[in-house]
């Protein structure tokens, strides 16, 4: 321990080389090439990288394709914005990103989070856009990523289930073509669904569960090979995993293939997409102020729309990337700052580009991974396809079917949906399995971000009342004739068990039939207390001491010491070290504990 | 314990036992009894008794009277409202009281906190007196007690200390005699002091400070007797006694007797107390709507007025009452619940008799138990003298000048502020002592009820903060050649715990030279973990097994056995249990760890 070497600088030293190696770390190149990635992979970059970072790059775009779209209309965005969102957080993201798995783009729950606000104006996406980025970016920088350790797993958990429930929720709309609003809530959602049955579409209805179907199957259906099969056959079962993971692009371009020839022929059946504005978007800071039923609203009004509420897109944003970050990151150790300023970076960006909030998606980076890329480059290349596409082929993606798009969306959800988590919170941890369901509930009838507060504030109150409840091992034992009671009081003891550890001892002490013990409190593995519970634990021991008890305080850190004798100096006596309590225990009492007398 | 025992009768028989034996517990004679003490000691009252009683009753009521016209001054209240407060709530808690020493009626802080109500209407005191005493009577029979747990020993101190403070200098005001308004604060009633300061009247502040000198002097002024002195000197010491403690009343008197000869020589130097309503109170249930600036408020508005601060004055309440029958308790055990039924009682019917809410008050509890009180008998004896004084003495009152009740005000606000804490903060806990002068400015600048609320919230977040960082203890020994980390898990590790320990548990095993270790972890003194903490630190073990370090769940309680193999199986293997390490490092590894390989 430092403050027990006698070589330990004073404490202006330690300060001042504190304070230089902080300036050391911020002016050192290697710091900051440490947050720059790309300065460290690029320089060393190899051609047989390319040819897998571009496999890579192609089969996530492929998907980013008819997820950015379906995501644009979650929030009720232009389609065109779920593009754009898949390549300027996917080209700035190849520089700061220290993942090279993690595949950022829109996501289904961010863009759930934002339908609210842009049901008043779309100008509130790229505002949120912009704020996401500054808050993530604020984290990062202030270094408060410990502030997600108080979301707990399972609130993460219930909160993507919530999630994917109301988003599925929303899709009945266009999966079965009624009429009606999809709802802000899952709640909201099925009771339109309910109300709106009768208006039920059958050829959408056909055609977005011949998708569900068709995504399923191939989800599923790989060719096993062996190592005795023939190249034919393994040639023909690696052509097949690029299909299965192109699955979704294809469901999309088989349907837009039939709803185009129908219409040739004069039918349109189905609900189509509608046209996508192509090309680049407009370039320039997002607004500032935006005209919602005749009324402008200024920036603060803006940020008055968002609220509070508004905190959970940046929130839910670190909690995605991060979580999927590590869920891929296999035994190296994810930096935490650094994903942040990544994500935040990308937001900020990308707001400058007509871009909904963007982070990592557990689907694209599962593809991305499983496509075997070696570096963020394949990152850069999905930008560059999806680029592609919506510069040359918007036109065409007029005649995608809403049906389908809504079939990938349910689809994708319902993978996201971990219930082995229930399962095991039901046979470990009943009151945690009650903040997933209360996350849940909330989430699924009030809103998101309140299942998220809801969860958290609950487990804020399950730690409260477990640190003002703190376990006191307690032993009875009998050495050379003395009936001993041992009380272990361990880590820390917090000051709402003040009233509890007092209580506890004396009734522990006073409660047994013997009327003279030996009281031994092992303080080893203590390691503070707060002042009230000192104070209490002292009048308890005072207490004990006039109840004819004899009391130790075995073993408690010399740090400690001030604290109980500034309340009681007679408490001195009864502090004892030793490897064990016999080495104290034989000794005469006096030489130890004191009994007051009033 | 019960699970082991094979005796343990089912869950349904269980829940039937525990229902019935609440229902005896609510139908049993003594249980009432326990809740209505009068029942238990006015049946054995004894003759003896009685003059104790009755001198304790009457040396608290000759305190009671000024300080009760002072403290309804505080609040901006007819002087009579303090006296009423003063006899009804002796009477119920005459009743209902556990404690013999405690004395309840109105003090400085509780008049402080209603102050900003009643300068909208005097109604509002009322009002409060009964909600005050609802909540409070809900705490005590919901058994909410442990939630006054939370606000821990700095932050009432520091909070008693802004509250002396602000009552101190909103004195200024009647002590100099100056204009202005006394202000809601401490920083306001200085401001307003320092800006008025021209308006001094020296008679005023001279017979101010005279009673301050006189009160501190007789405060100090004990007659000490020895063993040897003659009966005459016991007698005057015994009597110089009684005196002391009457000295509040006999300032009063002096002061009083004083401007009623200069008003018979046509002199007012000083400001007076003015007209007091004699004879009893309107009896009545309490105004349920009230006009303020001609607008009349419904009962809704009314609390609407009060709002969330509102429960600053239930709080307040509670924690003084209690804070001082544990101080005059001595080692009996002070029943929260108990006392809290008894206060809210008391507020609850003097509500009915135009009473300001009321509690346990310092100075005359303490004054109470030196004037030996026997039983609950005194607190009625007193409510009657002051009852007898505001029928027969109310005109006298008149001529009471303010400055003398400013004086006996600032004395016993200092008496009330205890530094003490002060310094044993500086040298054994520097964070709690800066949660003691958080709660002590905050309530001096922006409002006492906002003291204590910064300070819990402060103390809930260094609480929150050391749970997120637990302390695991760790040694590094050689047993039978090999290498062994042994780390304590203690206590409960609670969810946002999860990423340090898991990062803590891999920094430690990983980065320590020799390449390959026996890693124990000792988790005997581990009560509970969460389900977050337990799925990192599986993910850490099964890192560790892959670096080929070989680990040990040391006597890790079964009942904790399924959450961890709920999340890796393999896991079981790594359990083992015993009374010394030797017992199972000597055997083969392979018998209990598992080398994961992927």
């Amino acid at each position: 321990m430092d403050s027990d070497d006698p070589r330990q600088p004073l404490l202006g030293h330690r300060a001042g080389r504190s304070a230089r190696r902080t300036l050391v770390k911020l002016c050192g190149l290697q710091s900051w090439r440490r947050r720059i990635p790309i300065t460290v992979w690029l320089p060393n970059y190899k051609l047989e990288y390319l040819f897998r970072d571009l496999i890579a790059g192609i089969t996530v775009g492929l998907t980013s394709i008819p997820q950015g779209i379906a995501y644009a209309m979650i929030a009720g965005l232009p389609a065109q914005v779920g593009l754009y969102s898949s390549i300027f957080p996917g080209l700035v993201y190849a520089i700061f990103s220290s993942c090279k798995d993690v595949t950022v783009g829109p996501t289904a729950i961010l863009a759930a989070l934002l339908a609210k606000y842009v049901a008043k104006s779309p100008d509130f996406a790229y505002l949120a856009s912009m704020l996401t980025g500054f808050v993530i970016l604020c984290l990062g920088v202030l270094q408060l990523g410990f502030l997600l350790d108080f979301i707990s797993k399972p609130v993460i958990s219930g909160f993507t289930t919530a999630a994917a429930l109301q988003i599925s929720a929303a899709q009945l709309k266009s999966l079965f073509r009624i009429a009606g609003a999809s709802g802000d809530t899952f709640i909201s959602a099925v009771i339109n669904f309910i109300t709106n049955i009768k208006t039920v579409q059958p050829w959408d209805t056909l055609l977005g569960f011949a998708s569900i179907i068709v995504l399923l199957i191939m989800k599923r259906s790989h060719i096993k090979t062996s190592p005795t099969d023939n190249r034919w056959r393994v040639t023909v079962s690696n052509t097949w995993l690029y299909v299965i993971r192109a699955r979704n692009a294809l469901v999309v371009f088989v349907s837009l293939a039939l709803a185009y020839i129908l219409y040739r022929y004069g039918l349109t059946p189905f609900k189509l997409t509608g046209t996508i504005k192509g090309g680049l978007p407009r370039f320039g800071p997002p607004p500032f102020t935006t005209v919602v039923n005749n009324q402008t609203l200024s920036f603060g009004q803006m940020l008055g729309v968002f609220g509070a509420e508004g905190l959970a897109m940046p929130l839910v944003a670190i909690l995605e990337s991060i979580a999927i970050a590590k869920a891929f990151a296999g035994s190296n150790v994810v930096d935490s700052s650094q994903e942040m300023l990544a994500i935040g970076a990308c937001n900020l960006v990308s707001s400058f580009a007509q871009s909904m909030p963007a982070t990592g998606s557990f689907t694209r980076t599962a593809l991305n991974h499983a496509s075997g890329v070696i570096t963020p480059a394949g990152s850069a290349f999905k930008a560059c396809l999806v680029l592609l596409a919506v510069t040359l082929l918007a036109e065409a993606f007029y005649f995608i079917p809403r049906a389908t798009l809504a079939g990938i969306i349910m689809v994708a959800m319902v993978s996201i949906i971990d219930l082995t988590i229930v399962k095991r919170l039901w046979t470990s941890s009943k009151s945690e399995l009650c903040v997933w369901l209360l996350t849940v509930i909330v989430g699924c009838c009030v809103g998101l971000e309140y299942g998220i507060a809801a969860g958290a504030a609950v487990d804020a109150i399950r730690a409260a009342v477990s640190s003002a409840r703190p376990h006191v091992h307690c032993e009875y034992f009998k050495i050379n004739n003395y009936d001993c009671i041992l009380m272990r009081l361990v880590g820390t003891l917090s000051y709402s068990s003040a009233e509890y550890v007092a209580k506890f001892v004396r009734s522990r002490a006073l409660d047994t039939p013997t009327s003279r013990h030996v009281i031994i409190f092992d303080a080893a593995l203590l390691r503070a207390i707060d002042f009230g519970v000192a104070e209490n634990l002292t009048t308890a021991i005072v207490d004990l001491q006039k109840h004819e008890h004899t009391v130790f305080i075995w073993n408690l850190d010399p740090k400690l010491h001030g604290l109980f004798t500034d309340i009681h100096p007679d408490l001195n006596r009864t502090f004892v070290a030793g490897s064990s309590i016999e080495s104290f225990i034989g000794l005469p009492s006096e030489q130890h504990s004191v009994n007051i007398t009033t």
